[in-house]
């Protein structure tokens, strides 16, 4: 399953060269992950309620076309490797008017119990959600390491 | 008492003016306000252990001079008024070239209960901390609004 | 004249007290006034590429209700003063589930030179955007300093 | 070489997991390239303003360890490759308390013309600058990607 979400660059969100600063593609990222889980039929508020947290452990963003103030951007995110005690994400950034994506982005998590921040097995946790996670993995991006 | 805090402006703050973003402002005067606390002996995350925490009420800035990149700025953090429920700060940014400040700003906080964001007398809940505060008042800027 | 814009709150614009961070506030009120400017047909990096910048010279925020991860927000942003040299903008962040606002903010702001950042009369430099917004000038909102 | 950079966790850094939000240590990365820039003699102020502007091409972050707010942390930057168009700068993030980083990451960067974003020949455009920035390569760390 791959999901689609809208960004506009926001001003606040440039910097002197007069693009997008390379920090904001992580929080993009992370609005794409929001709604991402969204789709699964469970926020990520709940999620955090029912004591499962998903803190980074690795992030990886390549830049290939700078986007700038007021673009109109697409996010597409797909699940690329899961297990019950972490998930690899890989991201997709697109302008209508390139080909080529302007950007390719992974993040990797773990899943942690929101007290402890000990690992949980979300699968036992949350089997319903894990079941479909598991079944929308998707091939991996091929601009990514490993 | 007024403390002194030096901030130096990072890239990621800039804007496509070429300037330091308004909105990172509020940041350095938090950060102000962090070493104003921890000059009273206690940290703010100390603070927050013993179940007080301080969210904004208000903020006003007042922006004179643009800040640009790698500019090395101090914050001059003063309380002006204090109750025991509510703290009002006031901060004058400067620059060592300009005569006048930069920015002037303000925030106003209410102190409530850590777990329930309900209102906490400060005065009765950390005395020591409130009587050296309050012995630290100054007079409020002329700059900003009452 | 009052536009309406949509924010979902970003999992990185909140803080350690479980809300939004005060200073995303700035962030969405230029958000809103992006689309405040767009609804006069000509956007605001079109304006910028005419020579004609913004900065703030003023901000004001007023905190009354917090608001939280995934909340989803409308901000209405209103002009209620413009010279040919200034103009000021008020802003309400509202949230379905709530009948008083959540949020009141003003931004002032100098039209000035994309090159010299000496003051324009954008009046004169752009008529047809000066008169539209001459005439959809709002009665200014009470809860906020003038 | 290597240089070393203090930062100090802002609570405006902070998320709702009550933890440093993950896209704050790019911010950190760039602030110690700015102090390690600094190190050979010229800011990135200057190679901007000399026609020089490295804007990113690739950034990879491992997250070991949570950094808190009012955290002193120190970044260990290093450049680990060089060639007259491109570098790669790695990071160390560490907390005295801890004896294993609780970052790692890595950012490379394009050399391009401040005006057309075309790559330029550092080493013919600043010849001095490049023969330091040579002489001072390390290896790189065993953590990260390629």
């Amino acid at each position: 399953m791959i999901t689609e979400t809208k960004i506009v660059v926001r001003y606040a969100e440039t910097d002197q060269m007069g693009i997008a600063h390379h920090a904001n593609y992580a929080v993009w990222f992370e609005q794409a992950r929001t709604e991402f889980i969204k789709s699964f039929g469970i926020s990520y508020s709940e999620m955090e309620k029912r004591g499962v947290m998903m803190p980074l452990t690795k992030l990886e963003t390549i830049y290939k076309i700078p986007a700038h103030y007021e673009d109109e951007l697409t996010v597409y995110t797909r699940t690329v490797r899961l297990s019950p005690v972490r998930i690899r994400l890989e991201y997709e950034l697109r302008r209508a008017d390139t080909e080529r994506p302007l950007s390719f982005g992974s993040t990797e998590h773990a899943f942690v119990d929101s007290q402890t921040f000990l690992p949980v097995n979300v699968k036992r946790r949350m089997p319903e959600l894990y079941a479909k996670m598991e079944a929308g993995v998707e091939e991996p991006l091929r601009a990514l390491s490993k």
